[in-house]
């Protein structure tokens, strides 16, 4: 997917030798180079290091999130170089050391990635991709591997929020319009899909990725004609098999409704069938049943009712307790920007976890923020009926599984601890995706991945899909990773006097 | 802007001749390439259409937008084309007709598009870009104007929101790694500048539009070296004229700010100054004032102090009220998402307004969404101490400026009329940008789109940068627009009987 066919011949792109901006080593905050700058100073750089990506909250206050956008971080990582135009803008900034600069166009990846496959469910405060490289090429990468896999994640678990609710519902994407740029829009239909949305408006999303696109007409179709009726018929002449028709531009009821009545009726007459009817505005619970009501009693029971108008896993529930006849929810701008409670952005971080063999922290005044040491394992539990039941994060030495009994504790809250009960069987959720720089595992199709985060989300344990306060999956540290956090965490207070706290 | 120069040179780019992302014309909803078939089949699709684009709310809750996007909307609008690789696309889905197909090859955009200046201070109700062309080509770019247009004035706004309650301290964007996508995060920077932002993290964004890039250093940087004096030296030592160091990996007050005046001490010692310290977690507020104490007394007066952790202009605002002492708010996820408050996206849309000389509109059930039928003409009134007075919007034959004493009524409400006052001067604050198809007006540079936002900010009406419940700005229409508009309302409603009112 990173090479996608042009869409215009050769010659019209001659000039555009652009790196895709998604692939620049420039897709960076400026502190990554001058780090890297200091590393290769001090000559650090390349002191073996091991990060940690991981996000300390769900989205949306709910209970999980579905991991997407792997697929474009590795792309990315793999490829990545530092060309003669990079470097050039480099040295117009006047930071760099020419010696610097001229290392750059050596700089690349050659370090390992392991991950929780694209598509899986995962939980806060556990270590989601980790990155174990020389210093400077596991902190140039941070930056574009959050941006990636914050965003993706953030929408593709908006996705599996939309399902989850929708009742055998279809989900589909309709938020190119709204998304936060082009690129945005392209991003966001693929997580959208991997977390179950079924399809998208998007067509350059549709070529890129495969996806199945979607759509139905705009206000401005009907406008375009001399009454509603007419440009119905029009629309259907021309998509027989598959009309979805508007029916909000003049009135639903008064007008819309009628009118694909006859068109529907005009379509079996030559042998096809009209495919769904959709409505954008006004009550949508009430009219979807006037509608579903009148379409049955007319004898189209087969023709599906599309929704859309500013839809939101809240208001699909909400929707369907109001007892809405909807078959299709269009959901976009929720979708595609993430937005509602607590949205608009997954706060997934990247942090330093061990250097040159030392375990390594970040401590700050912020408890929930105080990051987990050293190289680590996460371990996932299924219990007997294959539900997802624990995970468990634990030294990466650490080479068995947890042990029933053994006393675990919550990561954000070392007081709260817990004994691993009998009757778990445990795994490796996470694979090495990326060794020495390369790529170990061939990329997926986005059709596995959606199946993997449906098929994951139906073993969540009861409650956990719930919106808001959902039932909190476990995920605890192990005996031996709390207590290497707890003597890291006493070893730096150690001569620590006063402290940052606004009531002292 | 639109090629950029090569990161890498061309070998390796060689197989990567695609359109870029946001230059392709398939980055559009299905349903704009169904209409346009359809427009086509029934031979529709030249007559000459107007259509505007608008938003009927102003994002956040506030009273104002700053309008950014239009030079990459403008770009991408005039070099579309349907290449081989499009077409082929298309053709795979199998619903377009042949004919139909080899017609796009043709497709150009070949009209006219008026706007209001990128930068300018804009508000809900009024159009703020038209388009007048082919009934074909304007329906085409609704998706992508709309993608551009949409998020970059909500990021130009968000970054306006917190220059406005800044205090004259600086805003910077730090945002890329909590950016919708790549792309997302470019188009971020951009439209934060625009808005009002000092600076920008991005490097790409630096490259791609001479933005000023800053930064500082991570938590990883101190955790890298011994300890925190080493590390605070070893940055110092590669930057000593543009150091600014974080205080809180360990602990801000007993450890970041002793060792950060060793520092700056040392350095004051070989002639420089440090420029900068960065707090970023606990309480901004007493932590300032605490550190900014330190500083003074230590003889440091003209270090600055940045703020980073999930700033908002409602928490700069708040820190500010509390007494905080800060010179430099990094701004991240909430400015590059427009993230916040009734935030995340900008619902603009685009309007049929005017079809083959015939006025339209939507009507639709819910009055506020109901659109201004024919074409249209922006008039904007300054008062004489050259304050933003009153925007009306008018008919389009209407020549000749709104008078004192005319009755103008509020879009939303048409039982809410005013008279226009005596004093005020009016001039159209839009202009042609593109004619046949062609630009007519030279893209400006960042800085002074920048320039033109401040500017028209600070000569709104008193409250009208309220964040919260500010003072309306008014827009209204004229006497003849709304005439105009109750006319085709009345002949759009007649003969229709139910109604979409659930309680009906």
């Amino acid at each position: 997917m990173v090479v996608p066919d042009s869409d215009v011949p050769p010659q019209h792109t001659g000039s555009v030798q652009q790196t895709p901006v998604h692939l620049s080593p420039l897709l960076t905050d400026l502190y990554q180079l001058s780090m890297l700058h200091g590393y290769w100073h001090h000559g650090m750089h390349q002191q073996q290091a091991v990060f940690d990506l991981y996000f300390r909250r769900s989205p949306y206050g709910g209970g999980y999130a579905v991991w997407a956008g792997l697929e474009n971080a590795l792309e990315y990582v793999e490829q990545l170089r530092f060309g003669t135009d990079a470097v050039r803008y480099l040295e117009s900034l006047n930071l760099f050391d020419a010696a610097f600069l001229e290392a750059l166009r050596g700089w690349r990846f050659s370090g390992r990635i392991e991950s929780f496959p694209e598509g899986s469910v995962v939980f806060a405060h556990e270590p989601l991709l980790t990155v174990t490289a020389p210093l400077w090429e596991a902190q140039l990468i941070e930056t574009a591997l959050l941006n990636t896999l914050n965003f993706q994640t953030l929408v593709a678990t908006k996705a599996a929020r939309c399902v989850s609710v929708a009742g055998g519902g279809s989900v589909i994407e309709f938020g190119a319009r709204r998304a936060q740029g082009p690129d945005g829009a392209l991003s966001a239909s693929r997580a959208a899909f991997i977390g179950g949305a079924a399809a998208t408006s998007n067509v350059l999303a549709g070529q890129r990725y495969g996806l199945p696109v979607v759509g139905t007409h705009a206000h401005a179709w009907v406008e375009s004609f001399p009454d509603e009726l007419t440009a119905f018929r029009a629309y259907a002449e021309l998509h027989p098999a598959s009309t979805t028709l508007l029916l909000d531009t003049v009135n639903t009821l008064a007008s819309g409704l009628p009118n694909a009545l006859t068109v529907a009726q005009e379509l079996r007459g030559r042998g096809t069938e009209l495919r769904a009817v959709r409505l954008d505005s006004g009550d949508l619970a009430y009219l979807s049943r006037r509608v579903r009501a009148a379409l049955d009693a007319a004898g189209f029971p087969d023709v599906k009712i599309m929704a859309s108008n500013d839809l939101s896993e809240n208001v699909i529930q909400s929707l369907i307790s109001e007892g809405a006849r909807l078959d299709i929810y269009a959901v976009g701008t929720q979708l595609v920007t993430g937005g509602g409670e607590g949205g608009g952005a997954l706060g997934g971080v990247y942090k330093l976890a061990e250097l040159d063999g030392q375990p390594r922290m970040k401590l700050t005044g912020d408890p929930a923020k105080t990051s987990l040491p050293g190289r680590k394992r996460v371990w996932r539990a299924h219990s007997s009926h294959q539900q997802l039941a624990w995970d468990v994060v634990s030294l990466g030495s650490q080479e068995e599984p947890p042990s029933v009994g053994e006393r675990v504790s919550d990561p954000a809250n070392p007081l709260r601890r817990s004994r691993l009960p009998a009757g778990l069987s445990w795994e490796n959720p996470r694979q090495t995706v990326m060794e020495a720089g390369r790529r170990v595992t061939a990329p997926e199709a986005l059709e596995d991945l959606q199946r993997r985060a449906r098929g994951e989300c139906s073993r969540l344990p009861e409650g956990t899909l719930r919106l808001l306060n959902p039932h909190t999956y476990r995920v605890s540290l192990s005996a031996d990773l709390q207590t290497a956090r707890e003597q890291l965490i006493s070893r730096l207070e150690d001569g620590l006097g006063d402290t940052d706290s606004g009531t002292a």
